[in-house]
């Protein structure tokens, strides 16, 4: 059993670093605060004797020993990036749970046959630079990293000269280690397993999602002397997408949801209609089909909805994954541990993107979850028990090592 | 018959001050280049002998004496700053107009009975501090000047703080003046007078116009894990808000506009659903009916948009004028001398607020127009011909040279 008291310590002193405005954190990638974090991670790993390697995208890799040299190491991680109004728990409990993981097995003096290693992933979030999970996605074969590096933020710097800025450019070629599984912990995100009254989610699938950037091109005129019928309004078409995104979505009831998250209006006068609207759309589904169903339909009818006002449109996908089946021996070993310990659980299938989503392209790849209250997540409100962090890692730690055999 | 070129290059002069990034100009109120045009103006006119006053809220008024010392003066006037994409007529020509008259009656050596003042007025954009023609309006006495001194930007700098760092705090009380009559020269920032081929608007009355600053209130979530029945979705509720007054506008035409310029989405990230939008409607009508009714459609609707979403609302006045009525004697001063100097003319009503709208509540006041292309304004690519603004520099002339008496 881990020490659900040293786990939570740890969770409190991570948060110090990059706080929020309201008790959360805005830890977002790539800032000072990103490297602080990491630093404070690095000294933990090492402390208890782990080796940390770093490669070019800055993913970081700490090492405990197994007994076999020959064995492919059993993988755990998360992210320690935030959202700009993120609470504490979001990526950081994997990565934090998984620390606790290794200090438990330290403490205990238990030897397996795997090496363990346990990851933090650049770039989960997104926000600052799309598309989420950049640097898993480049692990894993799905982005080149050339293509990563030239991300680039709301203010125009790129993820590459950011990274070597905060010094994490690291030497190992990315995406070069072999996996013999990976576990990745995280929150739900969502409100089933607090509704249900379960302990612990068994992750068995992954939605898909694109996210689709749009960009209407109207005409800034004054809103006072400009007749309605000579307007060219970009923003009456953002609301009329914003308003389909939210019909394609109810139609594909149950297994999809859809919404624009991000809306940016110019210039944003009060006496100025808008002349250019730039936002994204967000869709998912679990299901191949109603996904590549849904993004058919918002290709076909936002373009309507530009034309009938006399509005440019752009589309740009700026972020997709496919509906992720995580390995089915992965997903016993966690329903198994979950069952040993006597928690209550109940398969789930994840509602968010995770770095576990694209590392299960390349390896054996499962996911625990834990509740938190009310669903809430990328919100500075999010928050979760003690008790279910605890709960949550110990299955972690269970089904480790039983994939890392004793 | 006014000096057409010299007008021009007077324009030309005054857009090298704050220009814009695409042709037009940068030049808002109580910033740096604001007051660089300000001294500009002012040698201008002492150049032709004027003396200039200069009140507590930075309103300027160069004097041209006339021959009866107990006559009242006739003012001209509008103002030199400018939306943040904004053009090089809004504004600037009603001065720089005005100033080429009084050099045309210096060149000439006309005697007037009543003095002649031009006036630039303080703030009449209300971009950086809400509302528009904030100093007028409290020349007018529409507002008192200790709230015209709290007015605050997006940055929290109050305008009171401003007009004393940038130095153009006058001794004088505001609205002490008394006019014998004001004419304000004036971009019709509409399509009107082109599509209708007239060189000049004789501007017989103003719309009136409600600026409801609306704030709804949802909750930040994961776009991916939160259910659709469970998202407090405060993007849709701005989109519906958004069709809402479309709507308005349309069930009144003809006669009544409607649009929202300016939107903030909180926290503004792709994968979180907005917490929060800030974002001002504008709604206008020459008639005191439409514009009463169109804003209680609003204030009755908007909230049960927000109530069916789970929003929370609130719903702030933060600019308003009524509908006005210009001076019949004013009216034909411009009419006659349209006719007078064989100019193409039309009746029109002002589809934004102006310093004259206020003006006219304390002084006989009207406007003339002139085209501007594609009724295009508040845009940097805003564009008059030099014929169109020496028209209509020589119709503020002849008008006032009646009204001021030779
Ligand atoms: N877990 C998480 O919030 N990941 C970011 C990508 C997504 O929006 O699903
Ligand atoms: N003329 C002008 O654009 N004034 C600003 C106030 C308004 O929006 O009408």
């Amino acid at each position: 059993q881990i020490n659900g008291d040293r786990l939570w310590e740890s969770l409190m002193e991570m948060a110090k670093i990059g706080p929020g405005i309201a008790g959360g954190n805005n830890r977002q990638t790539l800032t000072d605060d990103d490297a602080k974090g990491r630093e404070l991670f690095q000294k933990w790993c090492e402390d208890i004797g782990c080796t940390m390697g770093v490669d070019k995208m800055g993913n970081m890799f700490a090492t405990y020993p197994g007994s076999d040299p020959d064995a492919l190491p059993v993988y755990m991680g998360s992210h320690l990036d935030t959202q700009p109004t993120g609470g504490k728990y979001d990526g950081v409990l994997g990565v934090l749970g998984g620390l606790e993981v290794l200090r438990t097995i330290h403490d205990l003096d238990v030897k397996t046959k795997h090496p363990i290693v346990l990851t933090n992933w650049t770039n989960e979030e997104g926000t600052r630079f799309a598309p989420a999970m950049l640097a898993s996605g480049v692990f894993a074969g799905m982005h080149e990293m050339d293509w990563a590096y030239d991300r680039e933020d709301a203010e125009g710097k790129k993820f590459g000269d950011e990274l070597q800025r905060i010094g994490w450019v690291g030497d190992e070629e990315v995406g070069t280690r072999k996996m013999h599984a990976m576990f990745e912990l995280h929150i739900e995100q969502g409100p089933i397993l607090e509704a249900e009254e379960k302990d612990i989610g068994v992750v068995t699938h992954g939605q898909g999602l694109w996210w689709l950037q749009v960009t209407l091109m109207g005409k800034d005129a004054h809103t006072g002397s400009t007749p309605m019928h000579m307007r060219v309004n970009a923003g009456l078409g953002m609301a009329r997408i914003t308003e389909l995104v939210h019909t394609v979505a109810m139609d594909n009831q149950p297994d999809a949801v859809g919404a624009i998250g991000q809306c940016n209006v110019y210039p944003n006068s009060r006496n100025v209609i808008p002349g250019k609207c730039v936002f994204t759309i967000d869709i998912r589904s679990p299901h191949q089909e109603k996904l590549d169903g849904m993004k058919a339909r918002l290709e076909a009818e936002a373009p309507k909805i530009a034309e009938e006002l006399g509005l440019g449109i752009e589309i740009e996908p700026v972020g997709h994954f496919d509906p992720v089946t995580f390995d089915e021996g992965c997903v016993t070993a966690v329903r198994n541990a979950a069952e040993h310990l006597g928690y209550s659980h109940m398969d789930i299938i994840s509602g968010a993107g995770h770095d576990a989503c694209w590392i299960n392209r390349v390896a054996p790849t499962s996911m625990i979850m834990c509740p938190c209250v009310d669903g809430l997540s990328h919100n500075e409100a999010e928050e979760i028990s003690q008790e279910w962090a605890a709960k949550g890692t110990n299955v972690l730690l269970h089904a480790v090592l039983e994939t890392a055999v004793v």
